[in-house]
């Protein structure tokens, strides 16, 4: 990926620069779907940009299964890793904090420092571990609309996720009509399939399995099921590239310069050595509760459910306005994924817009500054901005 | 899948019945690719239907990756398990026994009686465990041609395998040439893709990275990798039927009556079921280091290798007739790879014939009795019949 000059054939814009996140502790009772209440909770937040005075011109980022608050900027000056969607976000990206403020927040159940499995639990003085509740997509929009409250945000100009995030950008319609003008939905599926379904319960099955998961009470006893989330994650890559897209960068190349098979099991293949990578830097900043959790609020989501398993009765309270985008290489959440969330909406006589976007990679290609797809997305959002006259 | 009343639509034929498996002792060395040399090794093998005088009408069975010698018939007369294709082998069906002379075995390096990682290593009079070499496709043709020796059979009159037995079939006809008339080759790929590997290596990571592996010599300490070859097995799963399959069998149906979700991370979706089930009766019948040194066949498999990449150019001395059946829902190696077969045949000046299968489960399909499978697998091999006299 030669992301550095496809941006720029785009026009790249600027950084957010430096950025603080701050926790914002939430006083309001949240009721959760599973029926348990948590009198209080805290989630860590980060915002780009200016909030005009019409307090029309915000922007919530969902973030997906392994993402957090820190979508954008830089956290020092010689820090070499920015936010997750950096390309994006900032001045002059498609999400242009010149124009929009952003705001970006680690979901309720995260691990980096939102309320959740690794947390304290005030009742009992210990970290929550597996004992915190699961939490659903509509929970996470409960608990984001209570930050839009203490942020005095009425109304969104947008809410906008990829993946996992673009199902929250769906409940949000669906759940709070009148408190988003338009919803973003990227990479995103109505629901998990059977065979998403299955992917998730064998990652599930490798942490549970792993004998120093000890139930959830890995930290008690001073331990984590490393073994157990290296392969969720290992296996979770091998979703978010294409068969083709894997072919074109690894192929079937060897790690050894000699070009001879080694007859073991050591890391022998580039592709090997890639997923054995990832699963090792996944265990390094992760937790694996929380990554529990996060895989069941996707098996979970399913908005049709509540209206006869039909989604266009589902989107029919919607006001907001939609844009889809789905990458063709897309195999976890591939663009026929896509078409059923449009077509319901176009049942349902909502407004709603459908990229479909030339993909090199495949499901990772939402967090890409693709020139066609920053195209699209800044597109869409200037006439937002000027919508909202930000 | 109604396979009964399919196989009763093509015509089903009967059952070999009551079938023995006897061990064949090999005697003359064999060195194999990694350079090791067996001074002998034994072969479980079943045989059906009789050798003509002319032995011209001999099929070699190729088995797949966790397939066995036991291909057809029963053990007793209240064996309700019959062999693992069974629908495709016996008197009048496709693989018909009243004209050919079936021969299947269980590959060197197995765990249902032939030499490999669970039997005797005669130089330490412990179990090979860890220590059996890492096998490869060419090894296990060699080895096979050694069993046609013993048998008597110089030139059989087809090898017929699906997955990574049409691997198998492949390097017959390039190792081979004038050892076999026809290559019948199921559902296979000229080499694993990126992907394939990708998927394998996770599952040798989940066998390898339990702790009751120990570095392969479970045996010793009365133990095994239950956990690591559970999430090895389920993953293959996922990889065995199509999204569109497991659609159709498990949707988001919920294990428990009243549609409610649990909360928990205990069996929920009907697919996590299928998934566990399938994961614990595969631990039960097979043996990690085993599954290990299959998924490494696999991946080594590459004939264009030695020949500049090029696959045609190692085609160039096969002598065989070729058919090559696809499967149009198979996702783990699907018509395309097979296309790459074919074309490389025919640019190689082969003859070859193609048929693709419209599938209902994906690759899973190579062992099912879907009516236009047995009838292309049926007219093909009644030629090949009428060609050796059978």
């Amino acid at each position: 990926m030669a992301a550095t000059s496809q941006a720029n054939i785009e026009g790249a814009g600027g950084s957010v620069g430096i950025v603080v996140p701050r926790a914002l502790e939430i006083t309001e009772p949240l009721t959760l779907d599973c029926g348990r209440t948590l009198p209080q909770h805290t989630l860590m937040l980060e915002t780009y940009g200016r909030l005009n005075v019409a307090r029309s011109n915000a922007i919530l980022i969902c973030h997906a299964l392994s993402g957090d608050h820190h979508a954008a900027g830089i956290y020092a000056a010689d820090d070499r890793k920015p936010g997750w969607w950096d390309s994006a976000i900032g001045p002059g990206k498609p999400i242009d904090t010149d124009r929009f403020f952003v705001v970006a927040l680690n979901n309720l159940g995260g691990c980096r420092g939102s309320t959740g499995p690794t947390t304290i639990n005030p009742e009992t003085g210990q970290a929550w571990g597996p004992d915190f509740p699961i939490v659903t997509v509509r929970d996470w929009v409960r608990s984001q609309a209570l930050v839009a409250d203490a942020l005095g945000i009425d109304c969104w100009a947008a809410v906008v996720g990829g993946s996992l995030g673009g199902m929250q950008v769906m409940q949000w319609a669906i759940d709070c009509p009148t408190r988003l003008r338009h919803a973003l939905v990227i990479a995103a599926a109505p629901r998990a399939s059977a065979q998403n379904i299955a992917f998730n319960e064998i990652a599930r099955q490798a942490i549970i399995s792993d004998p120093d998961f000890h139930e959830g009470r890995y930290a008690e006893h001073g331990t984590k099921p490393s073994r157990g989330l290296k392969l969720a994650r290992m296996l979770g890559h091998i979703t978010y590239l294409s068969d083709e897209a894997m072919r074109a960068r690894f192929g079937r190349l060897l790690r050894g310069g000699d070009g001879r098979f080694s007859f073991n099991y050591d890391v022998e293949f580039e592709v090997e050595s890639y997923l054995r990578y990832q699963g090792q830097s996944f265990v390094d900043r992760f937790d694996a509760n929380t990554y529990l959790l996060m895989t069941k609020a996707i098996d979970y989501f399913d908005p049709a459910r509540d209206h006869g398993d039909d989604l266009a009765a589902a989107f029919a309270q919607a006001r907001a306005k939609f844009l889809v985008v789905a990458f063709d290489a897309d195999w976890r959440f591939s663009p026929s994924r896509s078409r059923e969330i449009v077509n319901a909406l176009v049942v349902a006589d909502r407004d709603v817009s459908y990229a479909l976007i030339d993909s090199p990679l495949g499901h990772d290609d939402f967090l890409m500054p693709l020139p066609d797809y920053h195209k699209v997305l800044r597109g869409y959002l200037s006439r937002v901005a000027d919508e909202v006259s930000a």
